[in-house]
């Protein structure tokens, strides 16, 4: 039982440490994410009928072993995430259940589920590649750097809410108007508003096809301005990620700041402060010598000393920078 | 007559608060918001023919209960407008008829009007249908995040106008710079001014249908340095917008760090000031873990001490940061 | 002489203080203005053939008026700008060839030279329209708006020279690599590295017209390199000026708040210090309510006193806000 | 042997000082700028056929002369390169080989080798074309501005990175989803996954050639969400580059302010610091009159006076603003 627990919680580490863990994490990670990467360029490759019915069997053998594998591996992590340190181990089962449904098990499950169900319905082999493309997500469980990233997404989501909730007003009420102008002039190509909404998107985006276009003069003269406005608005929601992303950046390194004067409150760093803030440092994108700096700026600006002229008295002052 | 007060009092919470109200005020704003939706999915399947042929008398029963709720909405709402803290209770004509000229309320009519309008005058039934859609204006009554969106864009109204006149400039220089050099070899294409100006804002707004390229050795020369002029140019709003915003939300991170000293003041949080607090930093979208970490910072960064090496004494300082 | 001298200062008042001077200056304002867009107006108009011809006479008797007004201008501005607070009236003749010289007046000459150069030769008449749209430069004479915009540009120059050099170099490479790959199964299309070199700014600028593109697999493969390369670049210029607009912003408040400072420092703000202040404010786009915010701020946080709770003494502090 | 040694000095200075150095290294760096320039204009007129074939022996021989001059300034700078003063002058040869394998140094042989590889193997006219153009990567010997640009560029990779792998997966993504959609309806434009990608592409950059675009309803109905996305996450690396490039610009300006209070700590600036202050603002793009400003701010601003109201006395305070 003792040994069970042992050998579960080894496993558990090559899994989910990824590329930070031993070197056997570190060659079990290189193995999933190269065969993840493998298994995108052969669908690829497949829907490319010549090389796809050239080499039916070779990329058949190769998509049930990548399922085996696959499927070994979303039972094991099952099996290993009681071991997680935000679980609780006096539950197992609950809280294995629990994890199946995390988003990371669930995207586990989509990679291998598709195979399986094409025994029991009949799916199109069109569809099943796209399904199979799925197994892409699957990286996420080791590109940590996504993060900071989804963290500044969701902090920007209702200022981003606002952008998209305007564009959408903006795509219907634009396609109404062309819709209604450009309709007798070109009657098949804008047959319909959900037409016109196409044209609207693909001028909003700068994306601009061309296979739809306004003809007569007021279409024209309006589209004049739909593209102007369209273009601002599609602006905007980078404009509001550029601003969020310089006040996080700037947060991110005054909190450091003051994880470093707090650990040099006594003067000394001691090994233990110098790792954490190294941690901290590094999992917010600042560099080592970046790090090295700031710390002495610490020493050098954060305390100013006054000396009165008439008593010679010296006065020290600690300034906390902004 | 204190009835009607009190019955009034309580229509307008129920249609005003929208979506922060009462259990009654919540129904009514999600039944209104369905029925503004519901309304622009039947404009966009009504123009497809074969469904709107189908479904015509659906689709027209549907338009006629849509105008009803609209209006007696629009009616009830001039009715309590009264009730609007803002009002002088004094002269409750002579503040309807000023609610009647609010933008809010004019969408409100506008929502309704084409379909009263269509008996007297005949309106071509795309016209009217494109009308219809103005219907979409009135989410604003609902989506309060777009204050903050409207401040921004306000504020910067005159550097994006100078962004916009240049633009302007741009588009029509170039437009009869591409006429004069293209009209000789393409005369039905850039047959004027008007149609170069089409071809100019197309390719600035870096949409490029294509419908309209330069084909001459010089036209496309010129038309290489407008492209990357005009890239630019186009790119300059969302700068702006991108500075402005930053700009505001320090500002307003400003203004709370402000407030939550003029709290903490005393020492001490009311549940008062708490409340007070919270609902300012909600409405500039900071959490409520950023916000409980600004109250520590409070307490830890902003006081430092003045030692006295004469005396020994240690003063604290109070520092607003910046 | 005497009543010579102030005649000509009054006319430079009602020619150069624009929209900002006295109620005459506003009115001819007004008129230059309007008229230089009626001109651009008549010279799209007229490009347009089936306008251009039925109203002929109209069109020529517009444009001489026009020149006519503005050659008056011209030479009346020449005439007046001794009076320019900058220029030495003591050699009125030198400093007006100056006055010539300068961006401001080679506008204007600019804007009636080419119907006097007519005259002499033969200028194509499209040629000719072309020319006098240059009309529109004259606009610079009214929007102030545009000096920040310039400023910033400017400052910004280097590191935007830096994003271009950059991009010439790419859009160069990528033709040559291109018209490799292109021209045997294209010959007619990428027939020369020139050809190539549209395909790549077009493409690169995200215009992308689709009149010139890669068909062959190996020229597809690397034009999505050049794109996503591409994109990256262009967007480059903007961002620099998005991140220097926001410095530019925040150097140019702190300028007001040292500005504030002085004028508070003896504790009262005189009237000549406040119209000091709004008028630095109003250049730099800052509402009179965030101005007296500001004024408010420096009573509030720029002085801090400190207690000494053994002594009962209080020290007076002051903190320049960062 | 000591003639030998200053010949070689003398030379070094005269190549790798640029634009910065002597007279002699102004006219030889303009010189190879203008020979690189003439290159790169000579290899697109000569791809231009009609007068490719005019002057194909002109052509030959700037070809050849341009050969010879890069192949001699090759060889004298690997000469000279011992000059350098981070190298190590006591073993030349090894020093000399560790230049060969530097950037600089390999651009350089870059723009040589073609040449006398294509006596030894045939290259197809159109490769070495290609090749040729490799001349332009010298300049970046001169265009010492580029520094700060890959400095930013660098630091912002691993964000960068996030984004270019987000996108990637979305490009395959949809890639896949338009192909089981499309494959059907226009099985020769969407015949392979690989087919899609480049719609995807072509798409996300918002270039839109037109040549592949979806036609079917749903394929039209997913591509508007695609487009919606892929505009967003194009715009993502821009927002970040742009966050970081206001970051580093703050960073690089309280360096320099550090540099100016270290320097003006004794009250007087020595000709020697002032020097050493003016090559660092302009290194990161400030101008004399901001760094003017900037000196006097450090007297105004950086002091601030604590009054003693028990003995009057005022003691100046240094405060380093942030």
């Amino acid at each position: 039982m003792d040994k069970t627990h042992s050998t579960r919680k080894k496993v558990y580490e090559a899994l989910e440490h990824g590329f930070d863990g031993s070197m056997l994490s570190k060659l079990f990670s290189g193995f999933i994410v190269g065969l993840i990467i493998l298994n995108v360029f052969a669908i690829v490759l497949e829907s490319y009928k010549p090389i796809g019915t050239a080499y039916k069997t070779e990329f058949y053998v190769f998509n049930v072993f990548s399922v085996v594998v696959f499927t070994i591996e979303y039972f094991v992590r099952i099996w290993v995430s009681v071991e997680s340190p935000k679980c609780d181990k006096t539950t197992p089962i609950k809280s294995r259940v629990k994890y199946l449904f995390k988003p990371v098990s669930l995207i586990d499950l989509l990679a291998i589920a598709p195979f399986y169900l094409s025994f029991i319905f009949t799916i199109d082999l069109r569809y099943l590649r796209m399904l199979r493309m799925l197994r892409l997500l699957k990286l996420t469980h080791y590109f940590k750097g996504l993060r900071l990233f989804i963290d500044v997404l969701k902090k920007e989501l209702p200022s981003i809410g606002a952008a998209i909730f305007i564009m959408g007003v903006l795509v219907i009420l634009s396609a109404s108007v062309m819709y209604s102008l450009e309709n007798d002039a070109q009657p098949e190509v804008f047959d319909s508003i959900p037409s016109a909404i196409w044209w609207s998107v693909v001028t909003m985006t700068t994306v601009g096809y061309g296979d739809v276009t306004p003809v007569t003069f007021l279409g024209k003269f309006i589209a004049i301005f739909i593209m102007l406005l369209g273009v601002g608005i599609v602006a905007l929601p980078a404009a509001m990620l550029a601003a969020k992303f310089g006040d996080e950046l700037r947060t991110r390194r005054e909190l450091l700041e003051q994880e470093i004067n707090a650990a040099l409150e006594d003067g000394v760093i001691t090994s233990e402060e110098q790792s954490t803030i190294e941690k901290l440092s590094q999992s917010i994108g600042i560099s080592a010598d970046e790090l090295e700096q700031a710390i002495l700026n610490y020493n050098k600006n954060t305390t100013c000393s006054v000396t009165c002229d008439s008593c010679g008295k010296v006065l020290n002052v600690n300034i906390d920078k902004a």
